[in-house]
């Protein structure tokens, strides 16, 4: 069979449980982008990864043609101008674009550091977290409003590919900081459950009790009780 | 007159020393597109502000015709999509927009508040900021080499317009960390004279003098010593 769209030499360098690849994933299946997927071992990382990244030594990493793209939104805005005749997550309107960018980019720098307080953190500062979590889910709840995904008349988008990795950490984050999605942002919660039947979704998330053992792996990493 | 590339509705909420400011203006004077500037007293943001960027309260927002624009990079973004006959900074091919966007993600993520530590921390926290902003500068100047500018064959871009901002703080840093950039990074030293002889950089930077000055006013602010 011929490489299709110039994609089969497509290989992600990636990280089961990571949102981030996990986001590089669902963007991939939306585009019907195939791929070879590599699974990095984080405590041994391969020369090719840290020849690829010298800068943050981090996963994903896709390369394209043995090119290395680093940084997920990043490589999410890769794919839409390298395979421009795929499915696009950004809409068309230059102001629709800004802000979706500026929803991924709010995920982007509050959902993941926030969360990982949740587990680091004890006492004081992890109330601090929990409380800021809230915000967090009501903030995005506003933003989401009555629509059905995040992209909007677009339909699934940018937003919703960035944030639907954290679904799969909602009941972890739930079971550590002790309150409901559905109660906090119920709409958040909707949409959790719409986005997690999409296939490119289903199909790059793990379930909520691996993402919790993962926790529980890295709480021993850490030396946390 | 007739309103010129459909940019006489544009107005930049602003703070004169700001670097994430200082890029929009940059890529405005780039772009030749005119606009309102209008400070902002941080001590006691407008009600305009605080409307326009309810999510992080923070300068700079754009407004094109009364819609905002928010965080820096996203903002400079738009106006690439938003005006698309004036001067681009960011190159044509998705290879090279992928690396632009790359390197100034890194500068978002590291300079700025790598230099804060540098005149809010004592001690080896500081002495910790140093060795980091020299690791900085290095990493810098080996993406920089032998180019002009960040942009290469496409010449001054995007890294540089989202960099330039920091030139005006160098001073500070080299006596706060007491080093030399033309030391650490003569190649960036090179970069920063090349640069800041750019009309869109001079018009929109202060001097190194004012900035040590602004540094001063916010280590009282914070009562620091």
């Amino acid at each position: 069979m011929a490489p299709e769209k110039n994609s089969s030499d497509l290989v992600l360098l990636d990280f089961w449980v990571s949102p981030f690849g996990q986001r590089v994933r669902i963007a991939l299946a939306e585009k019907s982008l195939p791929y070879e997927y590599v699974e990095e071992d984080l405590a041994g990382k391969s020369d090719r990864l840290l020849q690829s990244n010298p800068v943050h030594k981090k996963t994903p990493v896709l390369l394209h043609g043995g090119k290395p793209v680093n940084e997920s939104l990043i490589i999410v805005q890769y794919l839409e101008e390298a395979f421009p005749d795929t499915p696009s997550l950004l809409p068309a309107d230059p102001y629709a674009r800004a802000q979706a960018r500026f929803w991924a980019d709010y995920v982007d720098k509050k959902v993941y550091d926030c969360g990982a307080r949740l587990w680091k953190l004890k006492g004081e500062p992890q109330a601090q977290a929990r409380a800021e979590m809230l915000e967090i889910l009501k903030t995005l709840e506003t933003e989401l409003g009555d629509k059905e995904f995040f992209g909007g008349e677009h339909g699934f988008g940018f937003v919703d590919a960035a944030f639907a990795p954290f679904t799969s950490w909602f009941q972890s984050y739930e079971k550590l900081g002790e309150f409901k999605v559905a109660e906090v942002a119920p709409k958040i919660a909707a949409w959790a459950d719409r986005v997690g039947k999409r296939e490119s979704v289903a199909k790059s998330l793990y379930s909520p009790d691996k993402v919790y053992d993962f926790i529980g792996v890295l709480k021993k990493k850490y030396g946390i009780e």
